[in-house]
């Protein structure tokens, strides 16, 4: 579900040929692509950019993943990827995400990972100050 | 946890330069990739072969995914992927999975998968009563 | 260098996160998606979809490929995938494509990549009829 | 044709369900992979490893790329990854690569890429003389 306090970011573009597998729909790996795809959208639609985050020495890393896939999208079809903030803490961000048909808006897989904020050196630290403005959108 | 009372199966394989990102270690979609293989491996080690069952007019599809990186696994490193039945019931089955580093058993990444069963038709469907010689090994 | 005597689609998207290498810039084999997703534009700017060829029996396999890596594309960068026919013979059809970076118009690849039309059954068969429309827009 | 006056590497692997696609057979990007995965296999079977030559500051990065599909590979076939040097110049490194089926040895694929040595600043420089031991093998 979608929340309404809470900027939510929407990208679409047609599922690539290449992210589909020999089951005829797409692979199941692909739907992480573009939900992290949907993450650089987030913070693009902000005004910020996670290529500049990381040449500020920060990193998001992926710590834990949950995914339900609901219904297979497939090759050529028109998809959006929304992407909000669920919560975040001192030293993680947790980003949730939903896949829709663009056309009927029928959910195909929706999903949360939450992200770790590490230094140079990949040790955990604390989100910088800074990302508050994406971060509280 | 590596469970006692079942078959686990075994692969090991260096990662592919592919398989990482400019963060310098593995893409987090890398994992469900080698898990994936890891499920065929598990298969073929009982002495069936997932080929064997979408010819059948067996589809086993992602359902819900459940993951946890735990350390970053980097190109060139080998690893291993052991895998097994967490449970299964009558239209799904379940796979657990863990990735560690070969040489010293370090803890990467574990994840469960439950996959549903699906018939040519792409309608939910039973577990064949074949399938029982490696869903209880 | 882009002909002026025919149709040359256009794409623009921003590279993906997954689409890096520990090289810190896109891995080799991601133009090659970028380049099948230009020729599946092509089709869909001239008012086909490659999904329907496929859906009635006819598949465009890679048969030989050719390209150069100009200049290095890097996350989060918006670049242009143009793509046109270079030739078409009896049973296959050669695309061309150029990426470029958007803003600039550098050019960052080329290549040319002929595939082959096959019916259901795997055998090379001849370009139908009906393909002319874009074959020779 | 594989040359009998050099070092010819060699890994085996079964082709894993994520690098098929739609049309029931391995993506035409993958074999890119396997090829990677191959001049890997060549360093590392000759004493050296990839990972440490990039740790000395020295990057071989794509620069044109030539590949024939010949006989598509499918999901769970065990195939074979040949790789050789054609040539190499004071800057460039050429890989050759063959992929056949490990059980007939059929030849599946046949590539070569040339290969531009580049320091960290990714300007083009001189190969390092210790490189020759595998160079020349």
């Amino acid at each position: 579900m979608i929340p309404e306090d809470r900027f939510v970011s929407e990208i679409t573009f047609n599922v690539r040929y290449a992210e589909t597998d020999m089951m005829g729909i797409v692979h199941h790996a692909s739907y992480l692509v573009w939900f992290e795809e949907g993450r650089s959208a987030f913070i693009r639609q902000q005004g910020g950019s996670y290529a500049r985050i990381e040449e500020s020495g920060y990193f998001l890393a992926a710590g834990e993943l949950s995914a339900k896939y609901i219904k297979a999208a497939i090759y050529d079809q028109e998809v959006t990827v929304r992407c909000w903030i669920d919560s975040s803490r001192s030293r993680t961000v947790t980003f949730a995400c939903e896949v829709v048909d663009t056309a009927t808006d029928d959910m195909l897989f929706s999903a949360t990972i939450k992200l770790i904020c590490l230094n140079t050196d990949a040790q955990i630290t604390r989100v910088p100050a800074e990302w508050d403005v994406w971060l509280n959108a």
